[in-house]
């Protein structure tokens, strides 16, 4: 028989693009290694230019980017890094988007929009990416746009744990910011030990509709420390209100949780001039030292990260890293 | 120069599997035409057989099935049918699916689950399916899933036109069954000309997670008459419990209204013997006449999609039928 | 250099859909394992759902499904069980088809028709599958329509050797029920050691273009006992009358032999009532306890099936497995 | 409302490879029409350029190629007109193949063996084709290989009609060389009105298989003018054996009728010095010159491509072509 | 026959991105029409979202965006434009790329780098556009990326019939700025009736490979007015050496032409105080006011990419626009 | 848990069609194994007729084809190659190409032309192939036709080292027979140690566009050995010409370097009575006996394609190949 034999080993290897690199940083030291030396220019046209500066061939390739603004800058980034993944002999490119980019255009809300978020997995597919790894995305569906294995990781053990240390859980309430994601405050109170449950009903009012919008709470808050969840924070408006309106009734205190930190506009103001005593987000994206205040608290999703890719790496269960007993 | 030169002509055809042809004749009717004449067998060993009896090349080709029990009996049809009507040179291949299988299958809700509704997207679009037409997909993400246009219809029009008419709309009050749908009610308030909304809280209750499921009422619904909205009905179960948390809260009556009427199981018992004085569905799915009874009312959804398709066929504008003033 | 190194484990797993499981039952015990533990449920609206119970990311998956009746069922749910285990990070996916559904539509007689074999093995593709594993195909060209590889097992030889042992081989002769398949019928010969061909000439007669059709027997029958092979029974009406022309020229008895016995209809009346001795077919599909008769003699695929799947594994040779000295 | 309407035309025009131009004159005269002028010009390594001397943008492209010898030269020159005609903005390209090349590697007898048939159809959707027309392809199957419409025409009609003009049907009986090719003699004694059936065996014998290779005739042909049908003369040796199998018979006569000419090796000098009386075939493939012989009658598969070029541009049926009354 | 006939018309529509509205408004009024009426709006997020405010179905639709700076912005708008016009049921979509973004990056001139301008072409591809017209391609081997058609327009008949009616030809000499792009100065002294020609050699010198580098005339400009031609003006600094170098051997006089007026940088600082007494470039990229001057003369290319759409419109012919007598 | 664990092997084997036997046994030699016997016959009708004679299952396959003339005949033999293969599960195939046919066909240079070079990688795609390799690609721009992997490798470190060591490098000169290829002799230049440069420039002439054509040589060569260094030597002419220029500007000898020995028509005789004393060349392209000539010099490729193949089995770095210090 012809041929040459050897064993077969698998190199994983992690790239990260400009946008968020202390986060692939801390991912890369978790599982023992460094990013990818990598060359970034951007032209005097503004064209972007990568370069990895180490062989890349066979490689598990897990290329990171967080979808910060300018956010079509650093799509861009990412894909052109997939591309020269590929071109490299990359063996398989995980696409790792802590926060993905135009998750909220998800669907047509009117006839001749674009469905950007399923544009997005085309381009990462057309791109070379195999795998996508994403965390909170906005409705789950999304998970559905990409064409192969998708691994949707979730904050909530992170946040709760965190919760669950800090603050009395005799004493709390999930809230919900909005009716329509309620299921995600269910999984909340389950995580937090049975705590109950409220939501935040954005009312025109229930009995006319398309008239003055108020925010009524269900649920019991009076005397309770309000957990409002959600999965980001953009501009900060409505939940800032929500919070009001959980003071307004009664609760003790409102702590302000939520994935995606995306702090746009006058969020910031907003979040530290409001009634919430905590705000308490993690780093799928980058939180600029200006825009960091005495209530934040910012956790690290780099853990969850670099467990998914270990386990992705090694043909373990990512499904088990969110198993409840 | 050589060549011939012919003007163009285009030529819309209907084509319909055996689940559900009345609506298939109705559209093609309203259309001005039949459904093209064809052959189906099922052989000794339950293989499906199709053939059209007329010259199909060149054809604007809508072909329509609605996904009812056996539902994997008549996706196949369905993906036959398409498959046949591409190698018979259609030009344009429109998969008409007034409800769409699997259509809860629309993320994993557990690690190793399958994204079915995606999958069927894929498998239209392998069999040769260029475009998708569909009414009320359980959430509009699944538009997203199939890799070309989609005009996804609403029954709203139809719907609330029946209720307008035959209701006194000062009396009216909307109820959502879930808190998860309750944007779909606003709608319908909108439309009924500001009816007030309400919607049934499931709680484990709200106070306390994963305990005993309760039906609690949200909003003034007391002495009125409360038209209860959902997309589908399938068991009927939690549609019938939440009449009888509304005859509980005081409403003077209830009429239950939902697009796809899959009356699976003993839905028409627990229907017929509910609270509710009028049940009103769409015939987007047959419905037998063992499973009709007296306060079943069925409104014809072929003027919508006989709409739809001559837009397309038309190059006219799909949007512009959901326009409200 | 940056990255980490890991030594490459390959590992196999077995998964089966539920048309058929005491097969894939017994092809996993022979390669030493079990099959994949999964949920399996069908919903009150004929819905199918699929959840693998055990983490597959990593491994070299075959899903075994035979697509028996009700076909339609089965195929979908071998479709979804592909759809799963991608999205679940299978490495590699082979569909495994004991009996291939519409082989028989693997062409258009009439112009308008699908060639719906051709359908599956796209949907195989779209769906995940990388590889097809099949036994005995209709027409080896079917091999073509799938675009991957495909390893095409041949039960001969588990037939042959059951025959051989069984039989006088001075004795026999093989015996082709259509002229179309006389090339089968060879390679039966060579196997059994140079016996005698004859074959059923299924005459309108020889003379006379579509006038009345009768069972023509070429060849040397009398005294013999005849083998009569196909590639499946179905309604078995054929191969009985085939059956019966050999006794009436003299044959000293007759043993039919078919890898796939889907036995539609009123086929194991026929068979039962045959002239035919024994009626010897394989399990690629499933037999019901009420479908089998004393005459019936169902030799196992799966040590085919599992050593095809070991080679495929091991990357071995499947084409070893026919060779002949 | 914006934009600029036209009326839509379309453009039927006709290109031909060098293989068989002579062909596609005769089609492109049919359709009243000529073939476009092209630059053809092979480089000094042999590379082949072409170029196409008009617009054709927004044709409806046929691009004619036989597969004669040297039949890699002219595949790849079919596939770069493809190319070409796609690059320069054809609507839609109709790859026209008189003679489909490979036809005969069109399933793995052996392991490791290419399907180069459908190897083929590949490379045409690759180049650019939406669509395939063929004559008597070598098995049906192949027309599955190709993933778009394929119009498959067959010869029989205008064979069959020159018999039957120059013979008298009385004293006829159609032979097929093969025993698996006599379904299409089954279509041929139907087609001259019942006309007897007889065929070839090519027995190693009957009653000793891998034996020595014997020509036995099935069916009576004593003192009759035998008409041996084949869809294509390659080398000659098969059918000029079997011619004179069949005069030993006591035929009266014999006349070969074959599709595809392709005349390789000694296959003028068998047919010449042949039993046969007349050869009969058509254009499908050139016929040089030097390879006429007395005998050898040509008929012109033309105004069959004609006329199916025609239904195709016009959206007709093709299928009406091979309508039996 | 069942069935609906239609004439078919077709209705061209121009769709144009913010990078250079007041490119594609020109063209637009060339053809008769206006752009169509677009929301964009970006987000807090940096997010962009699109809406056309017409029907767009069955359209031939040409979507415009010029890639200027910042040019990752303006192709992600580009894609995004293009996903909601397939979406909304385009029928044909051309995407227009007056400068194509990334054409620099056509190839690895080190290991893993990415080919950015076959992603790109590629993405153009996965966001559905079907058709490609450009101008000036930095190298004409960027038209091969993209899978479908691509009109590749050529600038020089506008910009030499203007210099042709401005300067007197029989005192011109035409110069290559690198002595790789000759033959695009070639292409010039053709159509400017004949001119001499030179070129600069930016030499190390000829005689030592990397050291200093030079421009070295090559060819006789004493006394000639030269007009320096090359396809892109980035930051200038290159042209404006060759124009001092020009100026040096004696030239009487220097005019720069270039297509695509990137100025990027001080590019405006440099041509304006160097030796050239006019600077001719062409809209494809847009200039803002503050980036004009003096000598700078903007010609417009709307004519000729006007031109285009019509003849891709009306199925006429592109190339016959570049035809010289 | 349930599944089968092995460790993970990979197989090199190297394949080589019939075009250049002798360079793809030295390559396997240099790997310390040996081309995969294969079976290859030419049929009748010259067809082509691939098997190979091991199995290949899961191999790394490297399947060497040099596109020598008959250039199409090749070409398909290397995509019926893939093809074999692909279907006999390769676990990765490389398709060698050590010298790729139609490179010069890159781009449309007048309308209605193909682009020919992109189509062949196109049907490496659609054959099968995965990955790309190939020496001195006309163009850069080609690897970006192909989508995948591509190692493009440059025999410029074995030229140089040969003509290093043989010649003294005081007295050379690097020579462009083309301005458009300065950057290869810029490389040279620096690859001998800072060599000087000069190249000819095809002059119609410079000062008069379109008329007559000299070739003068721009740099210093006079008594110096010049270097006359390009891609490809097609038919011979321009190179020899250039060469007669060179010693007619007072060189002291002349001698030819290239990659690529095409030597068409009358090469061989042009080059063996040119001026140039030596011609060197590397064996990319096989060299028939009668074609070789004393002043020829064939300098191995396989060393390079060797390294290159180790690299990619071995997960190394081809880049590094060609660092220099």
């Amino acid at each position: 028989m012809t041929g040459v034999k050897r064993s077969n080993e698998k190199n994983l290897m992690i790239f990260s693009g400009r946008a968020h690199i202390a986060l692939a940083e801390e991912v890369a030291y978790q599982l023992g290694t460094q990013i990818v030396p990598t060359d970034f220019r951007t032209f005097a046209n503004s064209e972007t230019y990568v370069r990895f500066q180490e062989s890349v061939r066979g490689s598990d390739a897990f290329v990171i980017q967080s979808h910060t603004a300018p956010i079509n800058e650093w799509i861009m980034e990412h894909l052109i890094m997939i591309d020269a993944a590929k071109r490299a002999s990359a063996k398989r490119i995980t696409t790792v988007v802590p926060f993905y980019g135009y998750a909220r255009q998800d669907k047509k809300s009117l006839g001749r929009e674009p469905i950007t978020a399923r544009l997005l997995a085309d381009m990462f597919k057309a791109a070379g990416a195999d795998r996508l790894i994403a965390v909170d995305l906005h409705t789950e569906q999304i998970a559905g746009f990409f064409d192969g294995p998708v691994d949707h990781l979730q904050a909530i053990p992170i946040l709760t744990e965190y919760i669950n240390a800090k603050y009395d859980e005799e004493n709390l309430c999930v809230v919900s910011p909005d009716a329509g994601r309620i299921k995600v405050a269910e999984k909340w109170a389950a995580r937090l030990g049975g705590t109950p449950l409220a939501f935040i009903h954005k009312t025109r009012d229930v009995h006319q509709a398309n008239k003055s919008v108020a925010n009524r709470v269900v649920g019991e808050v009076k005397d309770r420390l309000c957990i409002l969840v959600d999965d980001m924070i953009d501009s900060g408006g409505t939940i800032c209100q929500a919070a009001d309106a959980l003071m307004n009734e009664g609760a003790s205190g409102v702590v302000i949780v939520a994935t995606h930190a995306i702090l746009s506009g006058s969020a910031v103001e907003r979040l530290r001039d409001s009634v919430a005593q905590e705000v308490v987000v993690t780093n799928t994206l980058p939180i600029p030292e200006d825009k960091r205040f005495a209530k934040l608290t910012e956790l690290s999703i780099a853990p969850l990260i670099g467990d998914a890719i270990r386990e992705v790496f090694e043909d373990g269960s990512v499904t088990s890293l969110f198993d409840e007993e």
